[in-house]
């Protein structure tokens, strides 16, 4: 059942995260024995809107993109201020230019219309923020998951199965290709 | 990925179930595709410690328990008042009694105290209930999960992704095994 990769995922979240849609992907992660790093603005532990709490292992400053396989977006409240952050739209510019995969979820994709990153792309979010992907050019699905390249997104929590496994896919495909 | 079987989970829960126990249960199944029943005391929504809602599908009352591969028991507040009702205890007697799986976190293994099935055991749950454990006869381990024949225990949420690698190897077995 161990898979013994170098894969490493990059999640970038902040205060006032969705609960499950971080906590989801830690555990997730932790059970695949596939190594992350949580990034935010800094080296402390953050709040979820539900009160759980996440240890934050790593500053947006110190983010090297070029050493992950997989950029990870949970939503919440923490996509507010992250989409205003310009490291947080740089490491997002640098998986698309790579083509290397990432997931975005709920309030997540709005990091990525921030960085003018979905234009002309199939997608789905949180149902609240539909008009504003369609405005940045986003072909709009009421699905729970779309995937569109390198590119998966889901629309909240109850998603977080069907979204997990194009992600644990994508991130296997990423690996057999040796992409890094 | 998708594995084909008609291996079916027992949950037993209700209000004040610890959030992240319940819901990474419900949404690791559906990633696996495992079907599963969450059973209460009424057919209604119950309500977590943090407030997510989940849906009981089953009443403790319509539960036939020969139709389950495994039990499973979150933990949190709700294990308090479950392991009072002489159904959930009955149900809890039937999996020891035909060795079919039952995977107990935090507060969970609470009700197999009461069903008095864990004397001689190797166990582990959250650590305030240690004493009440050792009480009962438990051999108790201060680990992330503990596997002892058919029992599979952890200790709180942080534990979730090494107790589900047990599980769903316990879920694979059970399978291969032709049990039901």
């Amino acid at each position: 059942m161990k898979r013994k990769t170098k894969m490493k995922v990059l999640i970038i979240s902040a205060n006032g995260f969705e609960d499950m849609e971080l906590f989801y992907p830690i555990y997730r992660f932790r059970e695949e024995e596939i190594e992350f790093d949580l990034a935010s603005f800094k080296n402390e532990r953050i709040r979820g809107m539900r009160g759980y709490m996440a240890e934050v292992t790593i500053t947006l400053e110190d983010v090297k993109p070029e050493e992950y396989n997989l950029l990870f977006l949970p939503g919440g409240k923490a996509p507010q201020g992250l989409r205003k952050n310009h490291i947080v739209k740089e490491i997002a510019r640098h998986f698309f230019q790579a083509e290397k995969p990432v997931a975005a979820i709920c309030h997540g994709p709005q990091i990525l219309i921030s960085a003018e990153l979905l234009k002309g792309r199939k997608a789905t979010g949180y149902f609240k923020t539909r008009d504003e992907l369609e405005e940045a050019g986003v072909e709009y699905l009421n699905q729970s998951v779309v995937v569109d390249g390198n590119l998966i997104t889901s629309r909240n929590p109850a998603d977080l199965p069907y979204f997990f496994r194009e992600v644990i896919n994508l991130l296997k495909d990423s690996s057999r290709n040796g992409k890094k």
